[in-house]
């Protein structure tokens, strides 16, 4: 944390010069708030992060006291960037964010309990218009405003991290549904009676499988169920995480890489899935899972082809998002402030 | 056939007052073509169908001489209609027709091969606006214009025929995609290596489950792999159909029903999967199958609520279409027209 706020310093200083040159041009506030961490930056129109800082979510078990400590630390932004003046809007990405209500509503990893009415909350403290939405929706708009999706008016983003999210576009916007919590693409069902999901209780979601954690399920069930032999065999179970299968596979263990196999294989039929619904022109990955690269996409992208019907085969890109991971939430976030009035 | 025609006779005759009474009101023309025969109408804002006929598809081996009679027969509804000045456009609904392209891309079911660039040839004959899609989006903008739907902005049409065919309304647009494809749930893999779906060679589809042929395939798997007495041992397997077996269910037939609970169960998978998905606040059933009703309906509510996870549990609406299944087509296609310019 330490290092990754220095390198922001620099970044601010180097930055400067620009900011006066070009002091005429809209900001945006991009704030992304996760069960651990918040971030926050300033964002020019075309995505350059100029100024950003973060700070500890869960450090706050009263929200009043977040929203203070936020204000303080996003107003010094401010004030290098030149004063609200410029500051078109704020968006914030959240989990279990309403974009029509502008609530965070029972969110399980945040330490916030209930309904929290946090656009409101950030709108009376900051007095600048507010748009919030979940994390997933936040990244497709970065995407769509900054990123690989500029420019297309149907795609879909999906975020493959310790859990699965997604944000879909169609006709040139967000699909909210009817209550503002579509795009759970991650708890749609792909194998009936499949993997328990501790957290829905529901089986065989997309989630339980390609996640962070789904990709630990499926290597501690095939070092169980088979005799291939695998140098994820000596790791404690305890140490036993993605990042590990990801450097066996990368390094040549042939079990680590059937658990790729596996995991692109029904990623792959839920995107063939999501294809046929919607139709896009691209599917956007975004996340820790995409750093396996050709490991996962191959069979992702081999497994999507072979459940589309004819007419879908062959025209849907799978991109990986090349936004730097470091400023995507921030982005992501941002995009939404854009949209304010 | 001709029973039906006569039906059209007398309304024509009734509504004809009607005709006179609001002259200068638009009216739209809805053709839909089928493989088997086409339905057509003139159909006023509010979806009185006010003149209506139909003809054979399959006896036009050219797309030329199919177009002729078209023109022909609804020129003569047309004049009664008080001729081209009142109508504001025509709506086309037909298998595998692209809405950006106006095009019928190899359509297996209809008589034309290759890409029929249908939209064009109905407008070049008629002088008029035409604006073409497949029949399931074109039944969603019936029931958007005219009814269950009307009001909303987020909701799923399905059409449960001989196939399965699905119409997408988010933010109050129909999704069509990239490509004027989008709505495919027919297709959609809900149990990956199920059965086979003879047509697309794709396994565990949709419509592999929850069509006519699916509802006939379960129950022939079901008298040969139990030894449930059911009436429809009796049947000969060449004439055993959806038909037999919902009158076989209606009348206490365990098997039968059991075959509706299999169905429902299926097909509430992939209603929860297309929730999470774009949230809709209702889901529209239409078709041959929701003639079962809560036989179907009960088992499908059940295992959608049941697959659903919490955000969105007891929230969606399954509602059945109320449009008269003789009119819906016509009004469908018709739909499309008021879009015209």
């Amino acid at each position: 944390m330490a290092k990754s706020l220095k390198t922001n310093v620099q970044t601010t200083v180097k930055k400067e010069t620009e900011v006066v040159k070009t002091s005429q041009e809209p900001l945006a506030i991009g704030i992304d708030i996760g069960g651990t961490g918040t971030k926050f930056g300033i964002v020019d129109r075309v995505g350059n992060v100029l100024f950003s800082g973060s700070m500890s979510t869960k450090k706050h078990a009263q929200i009043d006291s977040f929203i203070e400590e936020l204000y303080k630390k996003v107003s010094e932004l401010i004030e290098k960037a030149g004063g609200t003046g410029r500051v078109k809007g704020i968006g914030v990405g959240a989990p279990n964010g309403n974009y029509y209500t502008g609530t965070v509503e029972y969110a399980p990893n945040l330490p916030w309990r209930g309904i929290i009415p946090l656009a409101k909350l950030v709108q009376d403290k900051f007095q600048l218009p507010v748009v919030l939405t979940n994390d997933a929706n936040a990244a497709a708009e970065g995407e769509m405003i900054y990123g690989a999706a500029k420019g297309m008016k149907d795609f879909i983003m999906i975020t493959l991290g310790t859990g699965v999210g997604s944000g879909i576009v169609a006709n040139g916007k967000l699909i909210y549904g009817h209550d503002g919590f579509a795009g759970e693409l991650g708890h749609t069902i792909v194998i009936p009676g499949g993997r328990l999901h501790p957290g829905t209780g529901k089986k065989g979601s997309l989630e339980s499988y390609a996640s962070a954690t789904g990709v630990r399920s499926t290597t501690l069930e095939m070092l169980n169920d088979t005799d291939t032999p695998s140098s994820l065999r000596k790791v404690p179970v305890d140490e036993l995480d993605s990042k590990k299968v990801y450097e066996a596979a990368i390094a040549g263990d042939e079990l680590a890489k059937k658990v790729y196999e596996f995991t692109g294989k029904i990623l792959g039929i839920s995107l063939a899935n999501a294809v046929m619904f919607s139709s896009p022109e691209a599917i956007i990955l975004f996340g820790g899972l995409t750093k396996a690269g050709e490991l996962i996409l191959k069979p992702t992208r081999e497994s999507m082809e072979a459940n589309l019907i004819k007419v879908f085969q062959n025209k849907v890109k799978i991109l990986v998002s090349h936004l730097k991971e470091s400023d995507a939430a921030i982005l992501g976030a941002s995009a939404l402030a854009w949209e304010t009035h």
